[in-house]
């Protein structure tokens, strides 16, 4: 960015490393920056690098937190019985947010992927099955509902059975709210497959 | 965010403060950045703070730069009897970057908007008269084709008329690549009175 001055350009060059942030969107988020107050500026710069610095995994679930358990592992309030299985931490704040899940979770931090070259060994798996050694009713999969997902929880499901431990797939079907004819077909096939009794 | 713990959520809310970055932007933002290379995630932090602390406006045209005068203005090549008047920076660097161009710039920050409590002493248009006290031969003015734009032009054209310097106003019209039947009744308009024999 030759136009730009170097302080400027070189935000700019930062800004536009990051994903879907494409040089028109770093110039306009980097002007946008540059006309902050400047105690706005450098509360933005120590937030990521006190987030980076500071980068730690709960020691039970593998969740994203400031210490060594996450406030959900170190809620005696939580069913630690039951274990939902996700693949990031953003899929567990998202079922937090639902308020509707009362046990903890297990972070795998990616899914096999073997065209990608990620194995079983790649994720959280060991630790998951170190974990169902101790006392737990039921494994809860969460993975996505891509190929990969299904395929994770296909194998976590192999290894789990065997200990005796249920082993639960969360619902795949039509979301809330959709309309059914916009709908691909696997999602109604899918749907159809899961069709509950009323 | 209470989902993500103290240090990340930190980060998303940061993040969310930036224009056109909501939530769900944040979120993805934050997590790339705590997955980033340590020395990554500083550079982007150091980039932030260097250009919120390091902004400079070059003493002749209001650029934004690193020093007292902008390489633009510094350089004796180009032709300093010319002067372009945009409104920002941006405008700035979308103009250098056709290099077609070759005099000097002068930056206003901002037009005169009265609806919104703009007036001429709130942009750089006293200063643009000092300059036109040396020696200069034309001013283009190059404010955006909007109402706020147009209303900045004309009071720039009084104002600079009596002195004797030429003014000009860059043309309005139909952009190069666009469909006549998808332009806006007034760039249709515009691009008539405008019209050049050929």
């Amino acid at each position: 960015m030759e136009y730009y001055s170097g302080h400027i350009g070189k935000l700019i060059e930062e800004l536009s490393k990051l994903p879907s942030i494409g040089q028109k969107t770093a110039t306009r988020l980097a002007f946008s920056i540059i006309q902050m107050p400047p105690e706005q500026a450098h509360a933005l710069a120590d937030s990521i690098t006190a987030a980076r610095d500071n980068l730690h995994f709960c020691k039970e679930c593998f969740n994203i937190c400031d210490s060594e358990i996450c406030p959900i592992c170190a809620n005696s309030k939580r069913n630690h019985k039951q274990i939902m299985v996700v693949e990031s931490p953003r899929d567990l704040a998202a079922y937090e947010k639902t308020k509707q899940y009362q046990g903890v979770y297990h972070v795998l931090h990616g899914v096999i992927a073997p065209l990608l070259g990620v194995g079983p060994s790649d994720i959280k798996l060991k630790e998951l099955m170190v974990r169902l050694q101790g006392d737990v009713d039921e494994v809860i999969i969460a993975t996505n509902a891509s190929h990969e997902g299904e395929a994770t929880a296909m194998l976590i499901s192999k290894y789990v059975k065997p200990s005796g431990i249920k082993v639960s797939r969360i619902a795949s079907g039509v979301p809330v709210g959709s309309e059914i004819e916009l709908i691909d077909e696997m999602t109604l096939k899918r749907a159809l497959d899961g069709r509950t009794e009323l």
